[in-house]
């Protein structure tokens, strides 16, 4: 099972995972950064007065950028955490879990 | 009516309003940069390994943030650039064009 | 102004439009019928033991008709019952409206 | 497994699930007649001329009604195909065409 449990500094508890490789983080944030770019463009567009319209269709953009990074994370999450709790004989709870996430997803 | 275009140093046409005023703006600009740290955020819960399901319930906070600020700008557009439109007689254009962006908002 | 009120037989106000021509009616008709239809053919793919997904895809279908049904009223909502409420002044109540009924689409 | 495959009257190639006991199925039938009276229920609406927005407002209920059925079934489709196939090492396809039902789930 991949998903392990720390102790931050703040003594909360955070869960990790180990089935990300280093190139997969780097393009997860590479994605990030440009995804941060966008939300800068965003507050540039609206201090020069840009029509809203045009605001719109790129906030537009971000949300769908966001979204295909959080349908590509589900699919690997899938894969990976769900998969391991199913053969681990855990697999309802990690199910729940799932269709909560996308219930969440899927509304927002 | 509202909507000015200009020309940009790229000769691309760029149209602008004059109904945000500065408060405004600033409201918007600071709701941004919230977002973008909340984007920020995520790329460091990825470099931690930090657990699929706690990174896609953050991406899905700034989904909806986003669609906060779009909200709360197609209303603003509809009471100025819209209204303004209808009321010179040229409503038509300008609520296929809010319809549009609607459309693709709902879909994003 | 298009928007009338009316009393029913159970004492309840009921808002009217006077909008919708005969041929307009009859289309939205035809489709509301078409997606019964489908929300039927839901039932038997149910009763004869249809696999998830195809059950899904076709849902996913019927949601998507509802909300072109959607689209197309709000867009003449927007350009009969909005517009007149702005030419007559009244327009900030309706335009309030039609972003509450946005955010419920586009959640829905 | 339990998916199985059929030939069809119409020689098309039909894939069945037995996971669903008798119970499970009355439900979501009796569910999708609710929703199917309820698209009835807009047509007679559309009939009597009824205030754009309250039929949308109808409408969203539908859509949410149908959201509800489908992630229902999205639930027990991954604990039951989905799971099913983890365990018999075909995980990735069924998981291939869970990110794809949900992505499609998600635009509609």
């Amino acid at each position: 099972m991949e998903v392990n449990r720390k102790m931050t500094a703040s003594k909360e508890e955070e869960k990790t995972v180990s089935h990300r490789d280093e190139m997969e983080k780097e393009q997860l944030i590479n994605r990030l950064k440009r995804i941060e770019g966008q939300v800068r463009g965003i507050q540039k567009m609206i201090e020069s007065d840009r029509y809203c319209v045009d605001i719109l269709v790129q906030i537009s953009a971000i949300n769908a950028a966001l979204k295909k990074v959080s349908l590509n994370m589900l699919g690997r999450h899938t894969n990976h955490c769900v998969s391991d709790a199913i053969k681990n004989g855990n697999g309802e709870e990690a199910i729940a879990e799932l269709m909560e996430v996308f219930e969440r997803f899927s509304k927002s």
